[in-house]
C-alpha cells in the first residue's frame, strides 16, 4: 500500500562517462557506496536507472555510418526531414509500425513497447557527431535485475530497481518517464477489492506505481545534466520478482492497434 | 531547467471531509498554514490537489437516481456488467466517444481530456450507496487558479497549483496521476535548442513536467488513505500563468482518434 505521507528523490553524485563495456552495475554500487548520507540503504528504497546509461554500457548502440536504409525509410526521411539511417534501425528494433506519419513514427518493439522511434534515439551519445543512436537494452528486467544484485552484494540491502525512459503518450504533449525494466518490484499494484477512504469497495483501480516512480525519479534528474541514477525513498511499492511485461496490454486487449 | 538534485512530496496534514460548497481554497490553505514544518512556503514548491475533492467542493456530483439512460447506454452497461445511469452521464459529458467496446468507454471530455468514463468516478464520493458519481471539475485551471489565490492570501507565498485525476494510457495497464489543471506554471517544459549534457542540440525534447509532478505526488497520496493535498518540494518547474489546454494535442495532431 502507498500509505506513504513523504517521498524523497534523491540524485546520485555524478557517475564517470559511461563507455560500451562498462561494468554499470559496479559503478552504480559504488556511486551509491559513496554517498554515506544515504546509506544505510532503506527497504522501501527504489533505484531508478535511466536507459540512456544501460543501453550505452551494454553496447546496444549502432553507429549510423554502416546503415544502408530501405527505401520506405528513404522516403520518410526525406518528406519529414529526418536521417533515413535512424529511421531504418527503428524499423529494424520494430515487431510492427503502429504509425507512420506525419514524422511520427510509432513502432511496438520487440519487448512490446510502443513508442517513438521505438526507443532509438541520439541524443545524449557521446560527441555531438550525430553518427551513433542507442537502442533499448535488450532486456531491460535483467539489466535491473543485474543492477539490483551488484548494489545487494555492495551493500548489503536487496532494493528494487528500475530502469526508465521517456515516451510520449496519445493525446497529451510532452514525454514523460516510464519504466521499461523492472526488478524486485511489482510494476502494478492492485487495488481492487480494497476499501477506499469511504469503505466503498474499488472496482478498477490498478495503479502502475512502477512509471510513477520513474515520472518522480526525473523531476530530480533533469534532462541536461549528466544525473542519470535516482533513489526514490518512501513510496513502498509492492515488493516481489516483477516483470515489466505484466504492464504490457497484451495486442489481444489493445484499443489504439 | 530540472537543475535539481533532491525533490521532496510531501502529504498535508488530513482534511475535513470534503461536502459540496465547502470553501476548499480556504480549507487547504488553513490546512498548510496548519503545518509550520513546511513553512515557510518556497518559490520551488508546486501544491498537488487531486480531482476529487475539487469536484466535491464545486458540486460537480450527479446523484444517479434521476438520471435517465438513453438505449445505447442501457445495452452497453448489460452486456458488461455496468450501471447504466453511469454510462448515460459519461456520455453527456463528452465532446466525443472515442472507444466505446470491450466494457471500455473512453471519451473526449468537453475540456478535451481524452479518459476512460469521461473522468466520471464512483469511488470515494461519500458512502458506499452506488448513488453518486462525480464529474471533472468544469474548468480545472480555474479551480487552480482559486486555490493557489487564497494560499498566497494566506500564507504570502505565490507557489503553483496541479489539480491531478488518475487516467490510463493505451499499451500499458494500470493507471497514473496526471495534471488536469494547472496555475502558475507551465505545464511543458521545452528543451529544444538546449544543449544536452554531451553539447548536442536536444531537437525534440518537451517535458510533460506537470504530469510528473502529479504522479511523483501520488506516490505519497496513495489511493486508499485520505490525503488529497501533496507538496511538492524541489521540482522547480517553469513559472508562468499556464493552462492545462497547453498540454492537450489538438484533433488536427491527434494519430489515435
Amino acid at each position: 500500500m502507498s500509505e506513504t505521507a513523504r517521498v524523497e528523490v534523491i540524485a546520485i553524485a555524478d557517475l564517470p562517462e559511461i563507455r560500451p563495456g562498462d561494468d554499470l552495475p559496479g559503478l552504480i554500487a559504488d556511486a551509491l557506496a559513496g554517498q554515506p548520507e544515504l546509506l544505510p540503504l532503506r527497504p522501501d528504497d527504489v533505484l531508478v536507472v535511466t536507459q540512456k546509461i544501460v543501453s550505452k554500457a551494454e553496447g546496444a548502440i549502432v553507429d549510423l555510418t554502416g546503415v544502408e536504409p530501405r527505401p520506405e525509410a528513404i522516403a520518410f526521411a526525406e518528406r519529414w526531414d529526418r536521417d533515413p539511417r535512424q529511421v531504418e534501425v527503428v524499423l529494424r528494433q520494430a515487431r510492427r509500425v503502429v504509425r507512420m506519419e506525419r514524422g511520427v513514427l510509432i513502432t511496438e518493439t520487440t519487448h512490446g513497447f510502443v513508442c517513438a522511434n521505438g526507443g532509438v534515439d541520439a541524443s545524449n551519445v557521446g560527441p555531438a557527431s550525430g553518427q551513433v543512436v542507442t537502442l533499448l537494452p535488450r532486456d531491460p528486467d535483467a539489466s535491473a535485475a543485474a543492477i539490483r544484485r551488484r548494489v545487494r552484494e555492495r551493500t548489503g540491502v536487496d532494493i528494487p530497481v528500475i530502469v526508465s525512459d521517456s515516451f510520449g503518450r496519445p493525446w497529451r504533449w510532452g514525454i514523460v518517464d516510464v519504466a521499461i525494466g523492472v526488478s524486485g518490484l511489482a510494476p502494478l499494484e492492485d487495488l481492487r477489492g480494497q476499501a477506499d477512504a469511504d469503505g466503498r469497495i474499488m472496482r478498477s483501480t490498478i495503479r502502475a506505481v512502477a512509471d510513477e516512480i520513474a515520472s518522480a525519479a526525473e523531476l530530480a534528474l533533469g534532462k541536461t545534466a549528466r544525473r542519470p541514477v535516482a533513489l526514490v525513498r518512501g513510496a513502498h511499492p509492492v515488493r516481489g520478482e516483477g516483470s515489466i511485461r505484466e504492464l504490457l496490454i497484451p495486442p489481444e486487449h489493445d484499443l489504439f492497434p
